[in-house]
């Protein structure tokens, strides 16, 4: 997971990234994805009750069938920014509306960084008048995109797939304040594929669900967590149906799934990757409720941070999550070593196991109940100390 | 709250502690607390599913109005053990009431430590006829087993009242695997007023709600929890009543949430200890459930611990936590300063708040909602790289 996948540019979509200084580090922070035709276009976004003004601005324009232009900056979160905050996001797209030659509401808009702070929007205008002569077509031109959306990630996060001779690109960035309910980080896709905008959100929601909704860094729910999937058209004349469109679905499933992977892989700090199989559920829901209880336990992180196999905190947080289970119901297994069978202890060799986690980077829990038939894979990382001082010192 | 409070034994109790062999520090494990007459006694214990086997053997017994003994035992849980932490915890009840004189119905039992191992029932049973001969009355014997049912925490906590003639004498422990939910970690509270049964159990509920129920260090629920209340009635003939049973539970409230705040202060690393003021929610739940998602969020930990007023991380919490409020319902005040008014960012001096924060361990966050007339006062602590530290390495 640790590099990014070769980008194939669907066809239709330009790209472009410039450092506008909004980050004080003085690195890419702007970027620009512009579609030469109007795009079906779909998109989740945070439930978190603060919510960013770019998402309050993207939210009624999605689903849609002319969108034509997607703006990011990183660096500043244009969130709990007040009246301020709409106004300038209303600005940022029509500056960008200008050089795209579109409407205002053909454009999307997304931030990440710091929350609470005002955009400073002569540098935000200045670098989307810098990005726009510089919209290509070249692969480089994502690549560049891709790192432009990043905050404290340590790598780009890129995915590229092809399906029926459409192509299907994706980018997205998140390493911490991880915890997508119903919603998840910026993650931006584009397609040629020829997808009504109904089917497109039917598809990304069901694919969102499975896969940024199956993740945590720390369960700290974004106010900016935004998808987006844009679709060309231009790989086909008709529009994808039947079993083209399943497959289109399968390939958008698993492109998010990967990016979801390597978020919690890039997971601010961690030593550690870790895969929660939660089986033998009454239905999906619950075994995510008790998914996500395991994986948000700085107790459970931090033993696994310290290749401690202390099973105990494991089931201790499946015991909280607010599921009425009976202790019988549940049988654990990490890394594949069964620790608790039905309720009681097993015999395992802990040095053993503990060597196991000490040498490798990715972790698997499972979790198997005895209530239904119902299962989710989650995944999360562990939480080090490094973790601490990368957000004891964020703003200041 | 660095110092335990002097002790004053109630009427009729006598305590002992000893080195048991259970801790593998060679420390105080396991003390006895004993009373000379049949108390009324009440208790609150963990909801978690994952619940000890002395947790189950002391739901039923209570309320009560015939108890004589508590044992309890520090460096292993008894939790997730399965038949044999039953057998266990039963032998252990069967000794203690040999020793005392009374039934084996008439103990209740309490653990803390690893959990999912077995205890080692040959050194708890010597450790208990060789605490039996030294119980006493004197507080020396009291403060000796407040010591005896600590974990990590880096000092005893215990309360000492008077009212209308009676005593109360509680100890508790806790430092991490804090999220008390309807229920709290270990506490133990004595007096020697005289009290129904009921009222007991009532009084010790509404106590509970306020203080342990308002706390959390890092909201991972413990399988342990358990608060108990021994009144032996030797501090008078009459029950108490009216005004002055009125007057006992305005106490026991006072020293539940004593004791809860020095858990939150002595949180496991902690370099902050933080009182969460949430007001103006339609309910005391919906405060309580803002208020946890605050308490728990890991960013807003480790901005406090890095003295970093990054308050976009605490409204952002709250707008993860389920409840249905808009932006322009919420303010925010960090030690006394708005930084966030009615959903739009206030021109408060970050340097002049970072210095203070910096400068104080005590920490009060304010979140005010115009949604109704009900508050709650919550305690957590920080996250620190100590405390990652502490728990990556805790069983092996």
């Amino acid at each position: 997971m640790s590099e990014a996948s070769p980008i194939l540019v669907p066809k239709g979509f330009r790209a472009s990234a410039v450092k506008a200084g909004i980050k004080p580090s003085g690195g890419l922070d702007l970027a620009m994805l512009v579609a030469d035709v109007p795009c079906s276009a779909a998109g989740t976004f945070t439930t978190n009750r603060v919510c960013a003004a770019p998402v309050r601005w993207c939210r009624p324009l999605i689903p849609s069938d002319s969108m034509r232009a997607v703006v990011v900056n990183a660096g500043n979160a244009n969130a709990a920014t007040g009246a301020q905050g709409e106004a300038n996001v209303r600005r940022t797209a029509e500056v960008a509306a200008g050089l795209v030659g579109c409407e205002p509401n053909q454009v999307l808009i997304a931030s990440t960084g710091v929350i609470g702070h005002q955009l400073p929007m002569d540098r935000l205008e200045a670098g989307l008048n810098a990005a726009a002569p510089g919209l290509s077509t070249d692969p480089e031109s994502f690549r560049t995109a891709a790192q432009a959306i990043l905050t404290t990630d340590t790598r780009t996060k890129t995915i590229a797939r092809t399906v029926d001779g459409a192509s299907l690109f994706g980018m997205a960035k998140g390493a911490a304040m991880i915890g997508p309910r119903m919603a998840t980080m910026l993650a931006f896709l584009t397609t040629d594929a020829r997808i009504a905008p109904a089917d497109l959100q039917a598809m990304l929601s069901e694919a969102v669900e499975e896969s940024f909704n199956c993740l945590s860094v720390e369960g700290h729910t974004s106010t900016n967590d935004t998808v987006l999937l844009l679709a060309s058209g231009l790989a086909s004349d008709e529009p994808l149906r039947g079993d083209s469109l399943k497959a289109f679905g399968r390939e958008l499933h698993d492109a998010c799934q990967t990016l979801a992977q390597e978020m919690a892989a890039d997971g601010e700090g961690s030593t550690h990757f870790i895969t929660i199989d939660v089986e033998g559920c009454t239905d999906r829901e619950e075994a995510r409720t008790l998914a996500r209880a395991v994986a948000d336990s700085p107790l459970v992180k931090t033993a696994i941070h310290g290749a401690d196999p202390n099973w105990g905190r494991i089931v201790s947080a499946a015991g909280y999550a607010g599921v009425p289970f009976e202790e019988t119901q549940l049988s654990l297994w990490i890394n594949g070593v069964c620790v608790y069978e039905q309720g009681t202890p097993t015999n395992f060799d802990a040095a053993t196991l503990s060597t196991d986690l000490r040498a490798n980077r990715a972790v698997h829990l499972r979790l198997l109940f005895a209530r239904g038939p119902a299962s989710i894979r989650f995944w999360t990382c562990d939480l080090t100390a490094e973790y601490v001082h990368l957000n004891a010192d964020y703003t200041t």
